[in-house]
């Protein structure tokens, strides 16, 4: 039953080839599956556009960044939001002047970009060397206003910080998504984070009486095998739609954002919040 | 192996009867019951002196509360603390004058009392009353040094709460402990909230890399049904000790310190958070 308070949060996982022209049309097909599943709102995976460069460090990566302006995927993507319907944080590797960015541009269901978010925390580590590539994003956390409500957008290693979930909440956010790449520990291979990944992201969601949707990419590339498991939980951490390691998909989650909205206010979390007596998570010292 | 560097936390689930003397003698013989499994820090239930008296709203409970000097609890479970060489938080209702406040005391494991924290988070609404007993507290998040290492301590509410758990983390924490008083939801019958309560407390185990313990008491009180669930989970949240919903008894976990502070360093979260991005969270308005 598909009312105006309804909402269809869809997930994408795919697997990236060598090629960027052929991740792009193949976010494309995806995204349009989504569409006709029913989807309002299509995340898909962190930096789809190649395989996930920042395992290693080489500076001939940093040639296949762009303006928002110039980035072929966005180029792709919005038509095909437009003719959809579709909201949709696109993911993209991001030049500003001599400064790179992790960024996702939102955009809205008639294909117009609606705001830009550069990701917040960067990770650092064998097989996501991300500090060497991206600067620490100076958006702040975002909240975009879309045909289909108020849609909260972080990136991957944000995805492990309850203060970007919490910010994004405060802003009034309906739904917590989060374009992710993440896989095994090619220096610690028997450390597997997939649980650890969900459990946090799971945690956001009740610390908020927020649903929450990862899209995660799958497949092996190098040394690294990643391990999909893209979800979306509901407000009190049930999860509602997934897919597994290695499959490639969407999978989709339909609320009602008025009957979520009074869980949020009956649950009272943020009703009860103390502001004066977390001074210490923002002091810098 | 117990080696200097190994810390084992139990959890003491219990049901709570009419008589005070009585619920202070039950916790005596499970502490000691812990101790003897070989617990050294060990988490009592919230208010376990009594029946969850904020059940509903009735003046004369004020009457029951004491200073932490006055209180029979603390008077009776130090000794036990300095005989079986355990630190506890003890919790308590606290009279400080003409205010009242939901309050813990740690106990270390001489007996002696290391500091004293005072519930932040208040929660009000069928069944749980407590804005009508508790002033929000005002000591600050807390962290207690006792002779097994630095004791992170809040109390129930608290625990939905990303902000206090990365707060004690921020100080140091290498266990986060909660006494708890959590059940049905009187006039929501079909909302059973203890999937959520654990999920949520496994988030800040992950988001802090810190293990987590919980103590919630169990029993039909009136029209509350408190579910017990109590568990202990490691720094990536698997769940390594728990009771069930309806029985009284003891659960420890035993982790090594040094080899959880290696895993909090690994993980890199605390490097990269960004306070300078998270005025929201401590903002008033």
């Amino acid at each position: 039953m598909v009312t105006t308070d309804a909402l269809t949060v869809a997930v994408v996982q795919m697997a990236m080839v060598p090629s960027r022209s052929e991740n792009i049309e193949r976010a494309c097909e995806l995204l349009q599956r989504a569409a006709g599943l029913g989807a309002q709102v299509v995340v898909l995976p962190e930096l789809f556009e190649s395989q996930y460069f920042p395992a290693a460090i080489n500076d001939r990566h940093f040639g296949f960044a762009t303006t928002a302006e110039e980035n072929p995927a966005i180029a792709a993507l919005s038509p095909v939001c437009r003719t959809c319907e579709v909201a949709a944080p696109v993911s993209f590797f991001e030049r500003a002047g001599e400064r790179y960015y992790n960024s996702v541009v939102m955009l809205d269901a008639d294909g117009r970009c609606v705001g830009r978010y550069r990701k917040t925390h960067i990770p650092d580590g064998p097989g996501y060397e991300e500090k060497h590539y991206f600067a620490p994003g100076d958006t702040g956390f975002s909240v975009f206003t879309t045909r289909y409500g108020r849609i909260g957008v972080a990136i991957c290693w944000d995805q492990w910080f309850p203060e970007c979930a919490r910010d994004m909440a405060l802003q009034g956010a309906e739904v917590l998504v989060y374009p992710t790449a993440i896989g095994n520990e090619p220096e610690r291979p028997e450390r597997d984070t997939a649980a650890p990944w969900r459990r946090v992201m799971v945690g956001h969601a009740v610390a908020n009486t927020t649903p929450v949707a990862a899209a995660n990419r799958v497949g092996l590339e190098g040394k690294q095998c990643f391990y999909g498991s893209s979800f979306v939980c509901d407000g009190y951490g049930d999860v509602q739609a997934e897919l597994g390691r290695d499959e490639e998909g969407v999978a989709l989650y339909c609320f009602d954002r008025r009957a979520a909205a009074e869980e949020r206010a009956w649950m009272g979390l943020l009703r009860d919040r103390r502001p004066g007596a977390y001074a210490r998570l923002s002091s810098k010292s």
